[in-house]
């Protein structure tokens, strides 16, 4: 007995020695008023100090697990346990319409599998190897020193305070008119739309967007019960003629648009169309969701501002964003930026599901941005990704026959193949070429895009760019042959 | 021109200036075309150096906001702002009953407002004068030099490896059988519960539950729809007889039960009433939801283990919990351990709506129980916690004339005064001698407990506790003369 006992790394002794104490104990290997060794001799036997088996000893002791009888030693206590038949339910047949849809339409459950060593196209997050991770400790210990046990605590369902004043200002900046708006801080993007169509009243049960658009938030809208109706991408954005004819034809409950780096297009919507989709939508009274997503990446050209801005003293636009594909997706934070009386419904709702957005998270996001290290790690991975870019777009003109590709910059290209070519199809040859990419057709509303592909390249090593889209060009131009 | 600017606060200079500069082009100050000072003029004029004014021009450059044109300067460039009628929608008419009815139950929205200086026995909170802030900093410290790079990006939606591993090994050493199980992490257990909540078939669309109980599970319940059945609480937990006569009566599609420190009412069901629980609940098939609330905060008394450790290798509990109630809440990390099946369709409802939980958090988490942080806190704060509790515990009596008085340890306590008394009447009056609390009647599943208060002292400075407790009573002792 006691020798199968190890101590298995770096963990304190003491917890290490309960904890298998207690584990012998809840499985019966140790019975009610068996004695234990005495202190002096497990110590001895296990080669430990007396010390550590006095304190595991007396913390058993506080749990009820053992008890000391005086001049006689420590004994087991009485443990109740299993003593029930055990039940099995059948929890397959227990789930809802809603959870079997969510897998469904989960793609990481059903997506190709990338495999170590394996050149991924798939991911946009950010390269981990640029966070700047001594200027985040830096605001970690920063913030903490100034209130650590604050933000330790509970905080508010809105969000943290300075975190929220600060994105005033930095959205005001941007050409925002923040007078009767305010924001509702998020776990992430995903959270914040997650919650709008939660609290939005449903009327026709019908939203516009782009088509293609990005496929969370389609997932969203289909676990929500909306219909879709995808309007076409031109070169400069949303096709406006497209857009204004459905308008003019049916009710939409809202438009949701991602104007900056159009995921998975790729393409900015430009400044002239912006005024004309504003007006548009201004007309017929109808909200736009405007996804934030990248806008900050922009490598050059001329100023663009977010919708919001153009919608001035109105409020038509409720605005979602986060710094997840920039900066630190791991920390979850997003926020919503829309009218005082919207935010206050969405607040009720954010309250009653997660009580709140991780404070710790927001407190050193906003040390993060407050102290300029976030503008400082923007021009640096602004121009680390923009030498991926252009080689990743090099690459594609010299390897790969396309029929169209778009990508304005950001963190992905989007390829149309030549018609009748299955980006499946290729996605599996290449796959057993050791190179994996995101099929289009998961970002189209209508089951179209079928001979699209979205080449995510942020993580990417710029050897393996070139040489994973080569490969790509390669089995595609097998294929064609074979076609022909 | 220029001599508003101030240097308000400690962000870098740089980027003062540019915001700023900024915003003078977005509200139109600085007009299209418009000359800007030469750097070495504008260095002269803020009293700031030129690099500085270098960096601001450089950064609005790529932004697309100035140009420089060769031997004449910095000009401002086009920006497209508003130009849009603007319009106003009405939000409020344009939220679902769902917010509406999350509005209503929000209590932080319509509760009595704690000022400053009161003493509040409203919170059960950790006390944050607790908090071992420098043993966390550690641990982050510890994480961040192991996987800084990697707990900063995305994560996976059932959690971070390293903290569901160790919780899985913390729940077996409590005598949980793990096999066939699996561990999905939350936003805390409100995320937990709300996700099952989302996921689970209504089929009689009854819950049991005990009465009164948790306001945050209640309110949730009542947003998803389903009708509450409550059973009264004896003083060693659920009223088995009720419970009983409900299960063969009626169907219900789970219940929902806090076996330890129960919320309000602090009791602490007993090991034997586990097992008839489980034995009932057993036989008639029916899932329980065990809220895992504080049972890592008993003080002192024999062994108790939670129910799912007494359904064996049965599946019929699903166990939600966080250390939210003892340890940093602000971080927002719980957990469901449950079935395998189930977590896996609960994954892609949390992967829907908020990708997966921080991963910071959950990384600095696992590191702070790991290095046995948590053991020693626990010590300590129990030991608090003891002290305060007993304080209370002893004021109560000495000063609350009560009919019944529950609560084995815990956080908080829970009076049930005289019939007749009406607790929101002793808030007002309490109120305005600066004390406040809990209200009863909120946990209640059938408008009862008009009568009833809940004090939670987690928060308090001792001579607070009977400072307050001793206005209560007074005040209390006030209102029963007047209305004999």
């Amino acid at each position: 007995m006691f020798n199968d006992f190890k101590l298995a790394d770096d963990r304190p002794v003491y917890i290490q020695l309960k904890e298998y104490l207690k584990k012998m104990i809840m499985n019966g290997h140790l019975l009610e008023q068996q004695k234990l060794p005495s202190t002096r001799e497990l110590s001895t036997l296990l080669g430990i100090s007396r010390n550590t088996v006095l304190t595991a000893y007396a913390d058993l002791e506080q749990e009820g697990l053992i008890y000391a009888v005086k001049g006689k030693g420590n004994f087991i206590g009485k443990v109740e346990t299993s003593k029930t038949p055990y039940i099995k339910l059948n929890w397959k047949e227990k789930v809802n319409e809603d959870a079997l849809l969510a897998d469904e339409l989960d793609l990481m459950k059903h997506g190709v599998r990338w495999k170590k060593g394996m050149i991924s196209f798939n991911s946009i997050a950010p390269d981990e190897k640029l966070f700047d991770v001594e200027n985040f400790k830096r605001a970690f210990l920063t913030r903490m020193s100034i209130e650590g046990d604050i933000v330790l605590n509970y905080g508010y369902a809105k969000g943290y305070k300075p975190l929220i004043d600060y994105l005033l200002h930095y959205m005001e900046i941007k050409g925002v008119d923040i007078s009767n708006k305010d924001i509702l801080i998020t776990n992430g993007f995903t959270e914040g739309l997650d919650i709008l169509l939660s609290s939005l009243a449903k009327k026709s049960g019908r939203i516009l967007c782009e088509n293609p658009t990005h496929h969370s938030a389609l997932k969203l809208f289909r676990l929500h019960g909306y219909d879709i109706h995808g309007i076409e991408m031109k070169e400069d954005g949303i096709d406006v003629c497209q857009l204004e004819k459905s308008l003019s034809k049916t009710d939409y409950d809202f438009a949701y648009l991602i104007p900056s780096y159009h995921n998975p297009t790729g393409i900015v919507t430009s400044s002239e169309k912006r005024i004309e989709i504003m007006k548009l939508f201004s007309g017929y009274h109808i909200p736009i969701v405007e996804d934030g997503f990248n806008e900050e990446l922009r490598y050059s050209g001329s100023h663009l501002a977010p919708l919001l801005a153009f919608s001035g003293r109105g409020n038509n636009v409720i605005y979602i964003s986060s710094f997840s594909k920039i900066l630190f997706p791991g920390m979850r934070v997003g926020w919503i930026l829309a009218d005082k009386d919207l935010i206050h419904s969405l607040e009720s709702i954010k309250r009653a599901r997660t009580i709140h957005t991780s404070t710790l998270d927001q407190a050193v996001l906003y040390q993060y941005l407050h102290d300029g290290y976030f503008e400082k790690y923007l021009k640096k991975a602004k121009s680390v990704y923009k030498k991926k870019y252009e080689l990743a777009l090099h690459a594609c003109n010299q390897y790969i026959p396309f029929k169209k590709m778009t990508g304005d910059g950001g963190l992905h290209l989007f390829i149309e193949l030549e018609n009748g070519m299955n980006a499946r199809t290729l996605l599996k040859k290449c796959y057993q070429k050791g190179v994996v990419f995101s099929p289009g057709d998961v970002f189209y509303t209508n089951g179209g895009g079928s001979n699209t592909i979205r080449l995510g390249f942020s993580r990417l090593q710029e050897d393996d760019i070139v040489h994973g889209i080569r490969i790509i060009g390669d089995t595609l131009k097998n294929e064609m042959e074979v076609k022909q």
